[in-house]
């Protein structure tokens, strides 16, 4: 099933980008547990666009979220919770003359062919980026319980394009550095890197073009004991959910594919203590091994390929007419989807490292 | 649950290393369908170890298997397919002298942390890469199924340490290119750079040390239509269980971690027509978009870490003793497991595949 | 998870009694459906409170649905499709007074323990039989869907009380009976029957008390060969679903109970030739063996309690001031909860079955 | 699928009567529990048959079981735990006379179907009560677990064909007497009814007929709070494993059938104060409201058709020749599988329940 996810924690998504709302129901969260809706508020203008004049959309949405269901006197009720965001902006008339046309790089293709042409093909339907946002409003929540356990995770913008910044460092990442990333709408380790990035996206939008980049993501204050061996790894609950967000080509774990390039005495993470506490000299394995966390700082990065909406002419076909042509996609598109990707990473990988807290712990500390 | 996969395929994976057997059983084969132990047998030898004296363990296995049930008169039954294969020569007292000993780049801690000390740890237990046999055979299963409708799944070494060959042509890969590659021990695209990866093996095991590497790997003869949008995209299942393979630290697709640095009028994939078949010109997207199959050969690297076990001295705890110790990791073990790797990346392939097949059209067709 | 269902087709069911709204997401409907809007307003009519002024509550809920996604031109899009109810006429002061008094019958006392009394208590919050709109409106969808391979479903109030009909004539149904009773605000297969019921309860109503009954439910037009054995049995997947509505104690098939008094050669169903078709002279199993469909109408009858609202006096506790006292149950309720209960039976009945068709065939075939 | 079952504890079942073994992998136990082989022995031995001389089939199995997996020192690792019982005294002679011979009250027919004659046919192949031992097995792991949680489960032989006890004091059971219960070959709360039935049982035999009869069990122990609305409710997980019982056509909770012919004045368990504890009154609701438990026993009964292999002659057809004939069913069979039915109810209790509190605990407390 393409919309369900989740042993412990479910999510049932739904919505279309030009349909009246999207929105997502999750069970599993436990009762009593009091929602920070301006958490929530803030985690979704992280994702919203219009914000970034230079490196955004322009489409105008507000992206209020209300809440149907499983919510009573400001708390969660054990009942499944539903949220959903209206749409409000939708200008489905910048899709309909190009109808019978498939956009390069988007899912139209391949959407006609599943779907036998009945898929809602107004801004992408159910396979729009702005499905990320009800994902966006399930990890603000995951995130909060996670506060209980003391679990923080940020994100900073590694590369766009061929601009690379420095990695995290894997064995000491402080809490609080996470934490003042998430409230950059830019967040980058290094405020010059930042500067760079911005003129190399200010660059591909006079070009008419788009450009990709990389995420890296950090989670701290997880307990060793996380995840199973094989189909439970965290690798493979994370990596389920990061190649559901659209435009994610590749993601990696630890020092990933520059691991390869090590030999083992390197690669190893060596153990030592410090005090009590049994930690690793590197960090190589991204907190993971055998699929369990190990106490560390879990670490991964995500790729995003450029936005594929772009005003360049490209060549393709019009389906209907079985003939080829030349499109330049009209309309209100990203630059670059990185800075919007960021909070939509973080709030997959809340929600799976919370379905794993579950299956260990059960749900009744969420209070 | 770590154990279990799968929505229209499922697998149900047990067994140790050093135990009685490892073994998998399957449901939802369809029944009537003539199962090719012979193929079987031989996707199992090429995972085997001890057949490649330079870069494999040397443990002694034959990998035979027995089929336990669902499997009567050389035909699936339709019921549950057991398959297990039984442990002849482990070695159980390499290990117990390092019994309170835990070996970097191993799960011996996290698995101490997650199963409070209970685990099987005799050489990896449940974590160990022997459990990738009967992964292997359920593989070899979904490929010959796949077989009825053309699918053909083959990957080539694409490096080793620093040493690195060429990628597939990404728009235009023959199946018998392919089934050539599946026929090889240690399978490049190019025989030169096999010799140099040798090499590199030979040194690296010279240096008691180990080394990683990454699989290619491709699939063709896909229909366009398979998989769906966010949680069943056909990367996710695919990564899924990618990162359920012990050692894999990064997965991506088509052109991957290398798109991020493209602009998106290089990054699309343009459309073209061959007579009435819609293809793409180039191939950046590995073949999916928006987590559905176009047609175009579906295309994945996978990054896999050196072989944790090494002879040169590494620091680690005594958690029994609570001090730190050197250790030097004795037994048989490769010095790289990519050659061993190939045959459970397709193996894991074809389940997927399989998987998102028996979705789209149930289970009637195999016969 | 308490709100999902379902492998092939998934249910997300969400909602209150005197929230915002009840609601449904539904995956794997496949594409291309057109959907009879109509059909569906008629089955949640059937199920509609307010309309049987005898024996029925008094609430005016109009039942109209919302789709939120998934719809699109008149058909299905493959994606999510979302419906809501939303709630018009909440009443929510008639719980308040009663806040901390558990009334017997009712889920009062479990949700507060089970969700630590966080749960929404008004009217029975997601407990409420209310909650079994969705369902309907979902299993009005899978009727539809139904139709296209003549599979057809129908009940009749077999008991109310003490007060008993005939049951079906298990061999020989024909569809356009079973259609017929879906017309009837009171289906029975005997008009005097139904004259008798009903003198029974404007009896009970009189006595301000409730009372119970049976629904028996008959599948005609499914192939033989549906289920599997063990945890896709047709029983299971039927009875799992029948036991989640509200107020219902027992689930049987063909002879049920009464079975356990017959003798095997009386039990057992004879096969004879029709032509070329297998069938059984008897039909004591229910047109199920080994979980499997043999194309004989599936019959099952289901056990619903009283409703347990009463205005009658009754012994309970209040939980907040730990003391015993008598309550009598204000309000709108229904006097008997059966006719109500019927479309539902029939809702989750094409639900379960559509789920085991779409496992065997895949959804290509729903247009 | 039909071999998988469960959320928090899974289980895989395989193997057929005349193959090689039956058997079964179970996730989820958590790690370091000491299991009780003797215990599981002895849960198996009341399953077996060939001891009851009278009423049982004497074909001659030990039914010994062993551990494949997740199994060391004496303790669950938190692998997946697999066991498998060998076959030893299949005579598959007795079943190939009949092969295409389709055996009323049998899943012959709808296996043919289903698997296009590719089933394996020998002794009912996966479809036959054989089955059940791996159910027994698991179960008898789960009710260890439970115990550390003092929750005690037992059943009595409720009826024989037409002879009936009486019921469990539904507000009152001690667990030592379930417990005794479970030592019984022949259990039922009335030693002059147990000789009633077996004489009963002597006059079917003698007829060459079989007998159905009603299991009725109580699980006493349970906190309030376990089990979900809808679609995880107490009811719904334990009568979908209860279905899967071959030969089950019926299962009712508390008062089940009967509550239909009662007033909600008299159906409502009225709600009182034990001291601090709230309990209720009568347990006309069998211990769930809501589908969620409420601290009483939790009460059920089973319907059991009467075993299906009968020497009697029988009229059906033959699908090769497609004619009809008469059979006589020669060979080892139960002139009723009641009494041995009864640790196999027990068991998907067991599991049932231990699912549902992994949901609310995890796994931690298992040691």
């Amino acid at each position: 099933m393409s919309g369900t996810w989740g042993e412990y924690l479910t999510l049932s998504i739904f919505g279309e980008s030009h349909g009246k709302c999207v929105g997502i129901v999750i069970n599993g969260l436990g009762a009593g547990f009091e929602l920070d809706l301006d958490f929530i508020n803030k985690e979704l203008q992280r994702r919203r666009p219009g914000l970034a004049e230079l490196y955004s959309s322009t489409r105008q949405e507000k992206d209020e979220f209300e809440i149907l269901s499983g919510y009573f006197n400001h708390r969660t009720t054990g009942a499944p919770l539903t949220c959903v965001i209206w749409n409000q902006d939708p200008k489905s008339e910048d899709y309909d003359e190009i109808k019978g046309i498939i956009r390069p790089g988007h899912a139209d293709y391949t959407a006609k062919i599943k779907y036998s042409g009945f898929n809602d093909y107004r801004g992408g339907g159910h396979f729009s980026g702005r499905l990320t946002a009800p994902l966006v409003l399930a990890g603000a929540i995951a995130k909060q319980i996670l506060q209980i356990r003391n679990v923080t995770i940020g994100s900073h913008i590694l590369s766009i394009g061929e601009i690379k910044g420095e990695s995290f460092n894997p064995v000491q990442i402080e809490p609080n550095i996470l934490q003042q990333l998430t409230e950059q709408k830019f967040p980058t380790l290094d405020q010059e890197l930042a500067t760079v990035m911005k003129e190399k996206l200010a660059k591909v939008r006079k070009e008419q073009d788009s450009v990709g980049g990389v995420v890296e993501t950090a989670i701290v204050g997880l307990p060793a004991g996380l995840g199973s061996p094989f189909f439970d790894s965290m690798e493979s609950k994370l990596a389920h959910l990061l190649f559901s967000i659209p435009a994610v080509k590749g993601v990696e774990f630890g020092a990933g594919f520059a691991i390869t390039q090590m030999q083992g005495s390197e690669a190893n993470d060596e153990f030592a203590l410090h005090g009590d506490r049994v930690v690793t000299v590197t960090n190589h394995s991204g907190g993971i091994q055998g699929g369990i966390t190990n106490g560390m700082p879990v670490l991964f990065r995500t790729a995003f390929k450029p936005t594929p909406s772009i005003a360049k002419n490209q060549k393709t076909v019009d389906l209907e007419k079985m003939e080829e042509l030349e499109i330049s996609i009209k309309g209100r598109h990203d630059v670059c989807i990185v800075p919007r990707a960021v909070p939509v990473v973080e709030a997959v990988a809340a929600i799976a490292v919370l379905d794993l807290m579950l299956e260990k712990d059960g749900n009744e500390w969420i209070k």
